[in-house]
């Protein structure tokens, strides 16, 4: 297993605690020289704030603990690619490597029968801003989680 | 005065109030049926959180407070033009009327010397969403607010 899968798998791994939480499944974190720095999970249905995605959180968490200039040497593993507003998010702390398992086509086909989306290296793009976007990896385990969404 | 002067001036104030309590100077509100329901602050500096912008705090409080339906009737008034990650939150709760004060150019040109962005209006095209998206209005009080940015 090669190392995009080992920390693609963890990323799922939170995903799936967060939907036996009462969470949506969605679960990200940071990797720094090899090392994961930082975890975090959906926290929408908990807090009670359609916000609290997991890249979300996992930034605002990562930005309390770490200087800029750290956060911009990570890598982001999350278990769905990231939606619109955490690709904002995550542009914003000055991340450009982005590894997901389930794309973010494949979740706007299953939950909204594939309406519009904008993807995270479309928005980079636009901003002018390389980005090294890798994935599906691991999509069938990926999906996998989302038989535990709570309420779907 | 105008309707729209009289809402963004309120927005305006907001703004005013939050830059006094030590954080960033935006403010935002929301009108339904010619009532404000809903108004809130940047709260940046105050939760050591750089994703409390006012119109994500506007709209997680509105969403706790009002049903969907009322919030998709309703228009967003806010001292400046929203940044990416705050559209994606407006979008996401059906909203498509938007009226600011300072432009996204603006604001842009003031802190970071005109570097690339994504305006509003392109991101709702993008989305496949019609929107109304009205200003600058009154940006000369808009823009006065910050000189009261603290740190700056």
């Amino acid at each position: 297993m090669n190392q995009h899968e080992t920390y693609v798998r963890q990323s799922i791994e939170l995903a799936i605690s967060a939907a036996r939480k009462g969470n949506h499944p969605f679960g990200a974190l940071l990797v720094h020289e090899d090392k994961v720095i930082m975890t975090a999970e959906n926290t929408v249905i908990a807090d009670n704030n359609s916000t609290r995605h997991a890249e979300l959180n996992l930034i605002v968490k990562s930005e309390r603990a770490f200087p800029p200039e750290v956060l911009r040497e990570c890598t982001l593993y999350t278990s769905t690619a990231p939606c619109l507003m955490c690709t904002a998010v995550i542009w914003n702390a000055g991340i450009t490597r982005i590894i997901y398992s389930v794309s973010y086509e494949s979740l706007s086909r299953l939950i909204s029968g594939g309406q519009n989306y904008i993807s995270l290296d479309q928005i980079y793009r636009l901003l002018g801003t390389e980005v090294e976007f890798v994935g599906p990896v691991l999509e069938m385990e990926g999906l996998e989680a989302y038989r535990l969404w709570p309420g779907r």
